[in-house]
């Protein structure tokens, strides 16, 4: 890992961090979420399945959280907080009703996913992001980051809300 | 796999052959699903995401589709028919409000897996189940297959209503 990537996440610093960068290196950032530092994770897509879930109001999605097997294993375990090393990657797709399986049903029940919406990750790493109950977040559009540092300001505030004793996290695991 | 296991599932022949079987052999049969012989796969929930779904209507679940190695490099190939050795998986949860989420939200739009309904998987093999397109069905229910014969002798009829170039298979994948 690239000694840069290491810095503190602290929203708080992550001007002063950008304005470190020099120009060359900043290029490479681009495909990295701001201020977290996340980056697509290689391989995601192989990951298990921790749940599922649909989003109605403007998210309007179907989606798909997977693990990391550093993830996936603290679920199955109950291990809280989560061991660093954890990535969780939470997919999601339109949500669009089946004409073709509608048709075969015979009734209007059947909605599934569309095009996709974004992907976004949650990274454990109790140090680098301390500042952020120990996660770090990105999401991403065509596989690319979405550099919007307002979004990302959105990300820790949001899982604040969670319940601590789930270490911030939304999705619980399905047998 | 045990020779019994390897006759012909057509359903006109399921009597016959479960008459054949002796009782003691019958016993172990209670772990498979009648006509077909399919048994629960093992390891099948760490198996790859293929697709998740929302069923409405009198199902009214929230779904995932999971598929072994030969399945899911299938569907990413886009290898039609299915190779033998394929199986796939639909998990299926009742489909449930998070009130949790929703406090947290502030809106009612979060929806997620409540207990689970049934598994089913549609299990490759040309040879054995060469009268219903190839394909061997089971339902199991807390780990245990669903003996209903009524129940299983629904399973191709309706799939073969899905397009015959999608090999009889409702569900796509999504990346």
């Amino acid at each position: 890992m690239r000694r840069a990537s290491r810095r503190a996440p602290a929203m708080a610093m992550a001007a002063c961090a950008v304005a470190l960068i020099p120009l060359a290196v900043g290029g490479a950032d681009d495909d990295a979420s701001p201020i977290f530092d996340v980056r697509l994770p290689a391989g995601y897509r192989d990951w298990q399945l921790i749940s599922v879930a649909h989003e109605a109001g403007s998210l309007n999605d179907l989606r798909a959280v997977l693990g990391n097997d550093v993830a996936v294993k603290a679920y199955r375990d109950g291990t809280r907080p989560f061991p660093d090393g954890t990535i969780i990657g939470r997919l999601a797709w339109k949500y669009v009703p089946s004409e073709e399986n509608n048709a075969i049903f015979g009734q209007a029940q059947s909605f599934v996913p569309g095009a996709a919406t974004n992907i976004q990750f949650s990274v454990k790493d109790s140090r680098k992001y301390a500042e952020t109950g120990g996660w770090g977040y990105g999401q991403f559009e065509d596989g690319k980051p979405n550099r919007s540092k307002a979004l990302m300001e959105t990300c820790f505030p949001c899982h604040a809300r969670a319940n601590k004793a789930d270490d911030f996290v939304f999705t619980r695991y399905t047998p």
